[in-house]
């Protein structure tokens, strides 16, 4: 029996993260989990990805402390508005929302490649999808390739041809309703990700901000029930 | 008369950044300079990094905390020893030190360009160095050239055309010595730098690990007294 190949996976505790999770585990990977604390408004996310990553089986995760907020910039880390409400089609056109992160992927993906180095592992998983949500920049494939090729020459082993680090980005051609799929497929448990931007303190999603209603979309496409909301509904 | 535009300057408050710091705001840029708390083993080059924003008027000085140290991997925030007495052609070969941070720049410059992105500022500035200290992979052109890429690809006002990323590394190609030149031109007081792994508690460089032995090298061949070891000598 040969040691399971480590591999990081960013996991922020919701849809889309805890379903690249899972993929990571079914393709053989010792998946080390990470999330960030980086001033969100709630800590909904960061219970989610606790729960996610002990339920899925992640052989480690950490949440890495950042601060984002010195420099200002987003409805999601300062006091702006999260929009409420927005048609699907209205928050596909809207361009870049309101709730973009000044180059979060770029220093979430930093972080993982700094974990990776230190675990000598080829392999980081990140689930940026460039189909259902197009607004934000560092969603899209060409990020991504950017990123990997940064990766290889930024550090020891990439250099050194010892390891061609990889950024897996799974969900990236995927429609929210087919991630859904896979995920229920692979028996991810999503009545404990959390998806809203808005949650109440116990964790009920809003249902009206971009990612409650995106994340509706996709249920409703795939033809399944959010476990979620039935969690909620169930009280 | 028209607004100085703004730049991020990664600052350590060492010989190199310090040096960096006084380029760009020679250049017109309206500063905003950038350190990092992350798990060091002394409080010096912090305490440098606030000193120098303030004397070459710096715009802004923000410290962003960071921790590395969840992940491990050097002996800048690990309790590895730090190597001491090597000569320089000896560090010059050793390839790879184990003072290495991994995926420090990378991480250093996602938070620039966080900041950058927010402040709508085009210009980063980076003290890396290629020719005198070549042991790291992410202080070569190609990591810089690749880091600019991504930037273009990772925000918002690059995507958009809006703005046009620049990571300006102006010391690539410098020896030391020039280094120290160029800062002597343009008034540095070097007195108030930090580059030493492992200074006392007052601050006083231990004169033997390998930025203690590669900034010696540098003064001696600038023909310059170093101001830190002066200051010291003094008391």
């Amino acid at each position: 029996m040969t040691a399971r190949r480590p591999a990081v996976v960013l996991l922020s505790g919701g849809l889309d993260s805890s379903t690249v999770l899972a993929l990571a585990c079914e393709q053989g990977y010792a998946t080390h989990a990470l999330s960030f604390r980086y001033g969100q408004r709630h800590a909904q996310e960061l219970q989610a990805a606790e729960h996610m990553a002990r339920a899925l089986g992640a052989e480690r995760h950490v949440v890495a402390t950042i601060d984002l907020r010195a420099f200002g910039g987003s409805a999601l880390t300062d006091a702006i508005e999260v929009p409420k409400g927005r048609a699907v089609a209205q928050i596909e056109q809207a361009g870049i929302p309101v709730t973009y992160v000044p180059a979060r992927n770029t220093v979430f993906l930093s972080f993982a490649l700094a974990w990776a180095e230190t675990l000598q592992a080829e392999d980081i998983f990140i689930g940026v999808n460039a189909l259902d949500y197009s607004g934000y920049p560092d969603c899209r494939p060409a990020f991504i390739a950017a990123f990997e090729t940064l990766a290889n020459l930024a550090t020891q082993a990439g250099v050194e041809g010892r390891l061609r680090l990889k950024i897996h980005a799974p969900l990236m051609q995927l429609s929210k309703a087919q991630i859904v799929r896979e995920g229920m497929r692979l028996g991810v448990d999503y009545a404990h990700t959390s998806s809203c931007y808005d949650p109440s303190d116990e964790g009920r999603p809003c249902g009206a901000c971009d990612a409650c209603l995106l994340r509706a979309k996709g249920f409703a496409e795939a033809g399944v029930a959010d476990p979620l909301l039935q969690r909620f509904a169930a009280r």
